[in-house]
């Protein structure tokens, strides 16, 4: 029996997703990028998602799906697959081994794990999966529909909208680093905001969204965050922003909406940064951005001799625009 | 009732601490910050934390609150909020859920939370709080007064002074990273040392700080470690330093007393930094650095077409620089 | 009694292990890197593990172990003082606080610590060890003789092979950052793949590696990984390759078999780096990289007034060119 998809059918069925490269009769695929038209060409795919312009370009005998956006397309039938494969909640109920404080309140179909600790005067909405090992803080409240994976911690006060998902390991709501000097040693400034996050936020494994100071740290709907980010206190990140894997947001700062942080990149305390401001990879921004726009700062890969002798010229370019500048004016003279 | 701080009755009462920004009447506020005297100037806060010579800036019906340092001023506000707000300790003794081992010894007034586990041989200081999901391995020493906040990991052997708070998600004395290299794959170095660290550190969530190949990793007194800090083998951390968000330390160097490094710099292994040795985020530390002082490495943001133009010719340095030099000797000559 | 270390009968015997710096009397240190010269020729070490053209370099009295390569056998000599310290495995069977699912399959002489969880479906080889607050998701393979240390996460699917290590608070299988701009927020992409982990890895603390989109992330056999690093979707590292602390690795990129890649170094989506292939600390990699060879990209540490002036002359470096240019022109005409 073959599949329905839009108006095609195609025998053999479609049974996976598979990568143009990679795939096999019974693969659906799709193109995207024109980098990959090389694998376009030469795909085994028995189907593959494209825009109409590049439907002509397939190999024979297979099936174009043609759609405005071959990638959101991707993502319904991805949908899908996953859709068949995973009940949508494995277990339902607590855990006889999860610790529910008698203040915290539970909505309907709430699934917590075993391991998992809720405090007392939490709030926790319908819907609402909590994984193993996770700690919820006193009156934290999670949106209906949100998942805690595992071993997520959300300290106290916290709130976090609706269908939120953070991944394994996050940390939300820990003490911003803030500190006054005290003779040799640290006076604590005790962090009396929380955090706040919005509705539909992913947040990745491993990450650190710190309390604020006196108001909350905010992270507006719709953001996406990845692996390993640090958001320190005070932060506000607009709606619809992306911070790819490692970035490191410092405290106080301010992130417009629609923003897309490359990897590992960071962004210094107290500035602005407008809404659509996109950050190349592993650049330091030092000062407030006022205009949209595509900003970059990191140092270009070099063979490692040449990369020795590019950075110890570096250090004379000063000196060389004086010493060009001397030139241009002993040239200019004589004329 | 109004609230009495130092000889000022105020009119409403303190209710809260706010930014100068936001805060509204009943707000405490503060000014340390030169970049933030037009927010004074327009402050609606009932009261400031200023200095003596910033007293006269307020707003018409605001009151001064003068100290020599606003900040530690703010620092001692704060905390009188947050005792008002938190009991020192929510729950006492040992939750049933949690696991002891026999052997561990516990002192007066030790906390420890459900899913905590605290291995044989542990020594567990008097008022120690060990939060859920905490792991304290074999011989573990942790002092009096110290914090494991939630989901810590403490592996065998390592010690932990007194006031010590380790936030969530922290693994102290994981194995450094020592191989050598056999074949195609590694031999693993055994790593026989521990963690030691000092008295009133804090380090914040998710950092790893591992144990040393022979002697003990280091952290001496009064540290203080932002989120998600890597400090590998061998390392001693000089007391009252500062590492922020991101940094990381490689194996065996040595960090000075009172230094601060900004966050996601580098430091790399077996070098030493003097006391006193301030780092800019993001840069890197590639030799030894004998004089206290300020040190920078970042590569500037810019426009990307700007960055991308700048990259290019930053290859070309060296060439540009024998050129400059024999435009020199052709401009020398002819005078 | 003395030990008998290859043909040497050393009085004092061998009670420890120590740097060349802080040995004393009954030590046993090594030689290896030319850098700790001094400290060998003042060392007080009983016996130093040396090559045999160094044999010559130690003080009077000094047994010389002599050996090809002095940090393998310091490897080994470690391995044994590491054997006689720590029974193999403290304790056995699985922990009545340890939840295992009916239709997960154990293998002989599991150990499965209080507080850890593993789900339905997974298959645990011979003589894993899986510690406290570890999650071990839905049919997940875990190879014979591997260990989670604490609060591991491995996601459902995931595979891994045998004598694995993993740190406590690594995150294997989270979803890849997948998603698809839809209006002003995001469509998430399901990531149907999982993680694929070869023989003989290490894979250091709070780590993140995330499940692929369609096919497996992969980490080949050997491969040995710092702490904090992040390996996102689709990645595949060859084997016998080394990731420094706080390197992140972006979405499908292809890293070579051998390669090693300097700590907070970062490599974008969509590269292949050969075989062979060496990457300086914090640099970014931003092209495929088809020859073995030193790569480096980080900015060289300057004094900040210094970095300071550098920096801005930068930005104006396709400018210098440009004058530089004109300047040979210029002067080239009269000749």
């Amino acid at each position: 029996m073959g599949a329905d998809i839009g108006n095609s059918r195609l025998d053999p069925p479609i049974r996976r997703l598979a990568p143009l490269g990679s795939a096999v009769g019974g693969d659906l695929s799709f193109f995207n990028d024109p980098r990959y038209a090389p694998q376009l060409a030469g795909t085994r795919a028995s189907a593959v998602i494209v825009r109409e312009q590049d439907a002509g370009r397939l190999p024979a005998g297979c099936v174009a799906l043609v759609v405005d956006d071959p990638y959101l397309g991707f993502a319904a039938a991805a949908g899908l697959v996953q859709a068949r494969r995973e009940p949508a909640v494995a277990a339902t109920g607590v855990h006889p081994a999860a610790h529910v404080a008698p203040t915290a309140k539970l909505g309907r179909n709430v699934v917590v794990a075993a391991g998992a600790v809720i405090s007392a005067g939490a709030s926790v909405g319908e819907g609402v999966a909590i994984g193993p090992g996770c700690f919820v803080g006193e009156r934290v409240v999670l949106g209906a529909g949100s998942r805690l994976v595992a071993n997520v911690c959300v300290y106290a006060d916290c709130q976090l909208g609706e269908q939120v998902l953070i991944h394994a390991g996050t940390v939300i709501g820990a003490d911003g680093f803030g500190f006054a000097r005290e003779g040799e040693g640290w006076r604590k400034i005790p962090q009396l905001g929380s955090v706040t996050i919005g509705d539909r936020v992913e947040i990745g494994a491993n990450c650190t969204i710190d309390r604020g100071a006196l108001e909350d740290t905010r992270v507006e709907d719709d953001c996406i965050i990845d692996n390993l980010v640090q958001v320190a206190h005070n932060v506000r990140i607009g709606a619809g922003s992306a911070l790819a894997g490692c970035v490191g947001v410092a405290g106080s700062a301010t992130i417009g909406r629609r923003c897309l942080i490359g990897g590992g990149a960071g962004v210094l305390g107290h500035l602005e940064l407008a809404d659509d401001v996109v950050v190349s990879p592993m650049s330091l921004v030092t000062r407030s951005i006022r205009q949209p726009g595509f900003y970059s700062g990191s140092f270009p890969l070099m063979d490692n001799s040449r990369w020795e002798r590019a950075g110890a010229v570096l250090r004379q370019l000063p000196d060389m625009r004086a010493r060009l500048r001397a030139l241009e004016k002993l040239t200019r003279k004589p004329t």
